[in-house]
């Protein structure tokens, strides 16, 4: 052999051995990682206090106040490096009476269904709102009637879930507009008041709610708006085609409160070489008022803590820092979002690195990414970590919510969002079906090792953008 | 270009071309199944009348009857060449009473305890069975124990399902041989009778009964053997623990009835090709009694139905004759499985691929292949089809219990299992919560759509031992 390819392969050799003996001690403190979850994990015993004894947790309620000061007292237990609150204003909604509704039919047969108020939805008057119904598919359908045939009536938004989508996600993110601006568009049109078929591939008795918005439509246009059951919409459809005559009947006492003071839940392990770059894990404190949230989102909310805890828990001390939000207010505002990366951003908390967990505690199946090509391929070479774990799932688009806002102040950020299983999801989503027993300790451990391999592999290979890189700082 | 490199770039540009026509083709077809099965599918309204109108189908119960004469009616409706009937005979054993069971502490302190008869053993005394305990962790620890520990004794085998494997089937297959062989082995040493550990992930109250066999002890030789729920399994090690003298009653009328006659339904799709060559799909018609076996497997037999009314639907015409067969008596005897290959094998009929579903309605994850390399690298090259579909896990292992027999007596058959995720399954195996609520319609739908999917590309793409290597038979 030649000097100089002699040279080239010892290089080759030491390179190779060194990459070898790194993905070997990865697999081992991701193997620790899971083993810890599952045998020793915090997270579902967390869970059932936060959606059994807290229960829902609405912006502005007693539960969200509750959850504040619990989740807070866990992780000054959990022993991280520093835990505070973070004030931030949130809109208040409360849903008042039980909604009441049914279709009156000819000879005023009556047939209740059940509904519930959209969140941020005005009420009904006292009396309640009668008054005909015009089914559309959509927003577009609704604006092609017209005022003339919207004008005085409730309008009845029916376009289900596309079922053939394989990704439920998609299929809420073909539904949602009608919930969200339906009411809107109708009052705009001279509507009485809105009717949402619920948005869920089951077809079932439980309404979905959700939030809506009036844009800036002034508060004397504003119409009353709620969601129906599925079988109740399939119902009021069928009914309307045997009698466009009918008439809808709702009652609803739900009230806008205004804003009060509410937190994020904040914890921190600080980096060992990188303090001042953050890495944050996620997902929302806050839920609806129906069930007690324990997919949407309490089990984002104790995968994050969990993430903390099993990196003390294996020994591993992060080179960034590691920092848990809880947020609070995505449900109906995002104020928890918003305020965290206004306030990073104001103290030059330079962040790198965001994950969030709100898509349910569902077994882990991988996460989508929202970063560039350097990063998505550095991830894409950790797969062969991941599948003893059956993670497989790696795709580039959304992340979180909560963690969207970061993007517009942090040059170069990762963004992540956990990709569980999602079939059942929407099944649950917004409805008084979110509760305990629909969560499995297994599938939700499973997703918090998952995030915290991630956390740990961010931490040692993410590619920063070139502006960032520095040499670490020895504390 | 020489006339050599053009005729190999021309060749090379045909087979391509074909290749991606032929690929596109097939992307087409599965694109259906899949639409087909989660828009229109019938497999959930199926498993509803199984699960809620029949209920258990214990070989040689009522339930299994009329689970016969049901399935064998829809199939007859869903327009398939042949439906016919497999007479089999079948252990038929029954429960009796509901057991009864308690922890005898000091001063006569009695804990009830939730505990089943294991499928297939001896009832207790009518006044049921008193005796101190001893506990082991498995068979090895029993023998290690020896005769003067553990004679007249009831031994209660207490190993748990580890918690650190990411598939539930490797911690199941890891403490099964308690259950199995437990009374067996505790017999020989003269213990009096044996209480195991239900096989479960969940720590409930819920007993998962399951077959045993005393292999050949004497009829006199044989002890009552049940399961116990895990938190009565908890307590009962905690109060040995407390005091290694306390005593456990039970009391089981369970009895074995001898052999009674059954059948496999078996419905047949004839193959426009091959008619002469055989694929089969199925799971097994029988279930424990406890629950109302949707899981186990009443998933599996709607979704093997439905394989056949899918390709009706898509108007799929398959080369092979491809058969569907819900196999009596898998819980405890296998009866069916051995029934059906040792027919098949008596006429001659030449099976080249089986496909088993036994391993619950769950999101379906890949499948599991017991076949040769030239089978599995062109399952592999199947991969980019089903990506879309979140269907990724293609290993090599063991397929079903129902199929296996035909492995014996088909040299070169293919054969595969469904492998849906894993995480909650043990959660409702074999207990009184394996019911139809349980079970998620898209879950199951998307099983079906993926092994249709798959026998789909079997009749197309089979590589056939060479010996079977024959001109298609045009009709």
């Amino acid at each position: 052999m030649n000097k100089v390819l002699k040279n080239i392969f010892t290089v080759a050799v030491v390179v190779g051995t060194s990459a070898f003996a790194k993905a070997q001690n990865d697999s081992i403190t991701v193997r620790k990682i899971y083993t810890e979850a599952l045998t020793k994990g915090q997270s579902y015993q967390w869970l059932d206090y936060l959606s059994n004894d807290i229960g829902s947790r609405l912006s502005g309620s007693l539960g969200a106040e509750r959850a504040v000061t619990w989740t807070k007292a866990e992780l000054e237990k959990a022993g991280l490096d520093k835990v505070w609150l973070q004030p931030v204003m949130v809109p208040k909604w409360v849903r008042g009476e039980a909604e009441r509704a049914h279709i009156e039919g000819e000879n005023a047969r009556i047939t209740s269904v059940p509904i519930c108020a959209l969140g941020g939805s005005v009420a009904t008057k006292s009396v309640g709102l009668r008054a005909n119904v015009v089914e559309v598919m959509g927003i577009e359908e609704l604006k092609a009637l017209g005022e003339e045939n919207v004008k005085g009536k409730i309008v009845f938004y029916n376009r289900p879930m596309n079922d053939e989508l394989i990704r439920t996600f998609q299929a809420y993110g073909g539904c949602v507009d009608q919930r969200y601006a339906g009411a809107m568009e109708a009052a705009k049109l001279g509507a009485v008041g809105v009717i949402v078929r619920s948005v869920t591939h089951s077809i079932d008795d439980y309404p979905h709610t959700g939030s809506m918005s009036y844009g800036d439509l002034p508060i004397s246009k504003r119409i009353p708006a709620a969601a129906i059951s599925t079988k109740g919409a399939n119902l009021l459809s069928t009914s309307l085609k045997l009698n466009p005559e009918l008439k809808f009947f709702y009652k609803m006492s739900c009230k806008n409160m205004g804003e009060v003071e509410s937190y994020n839940v904040i914890g921190e392990i600080t980096g060992s070489e990188f303090p001042n770059k953050y890495m944050v894990v996620g997902g929302h404190l806050d839920s609806w008022d129906l069930g007690d949230g324990s997919h949407d989102d309490g089990a984002g909310v104790v995968q994050s803590m969990e993430v903390l805890r099993l990196m003390k828990a294996v020994g591993y001390k992060p080179k960034h820092s590691i920092r848990v939000v809880l947020f609070m207010n995505e449900e109906n505002g995002l104020r928890g979002g918003r305020k965290y990366a206004e306030e990073a951003k104001a103290k030059g908390e330079q962040h790198i690195f965001a994950l969030e967990s709100d898509s349910g505690g569902f077994t882990p199946r991988g996460f989508s990414f929202d970063t560039d090509d350097r990063n998505y391929n550095e991830v894409l070479s950790w797969k062969s970590l991941f599948e003893p774990y059956l993670i497989h799932d790696f795709t580039r688009g959304g992340s979180g919510a909560d963690i969207g806002p970061l993007k517009a102040t942090n040059d170069g950020i990762v963004l992540a969002g956990l990709r569980p299983d999602s079939q059942r999801y929407f099944d649950h989503h917004h409805a008084a079906i979110d509760t305990f027993d629909a969560v499995n300790k297994r599938e939700l451990e499973l997703g918090a090792a998952t995030m915290t391999s991630l956390v740990y592999l961010m931490d040692n290979y993410i590619q920063k953008p070139a502006k960032l890189i520095q040499a670490p700082i020895k504390q």
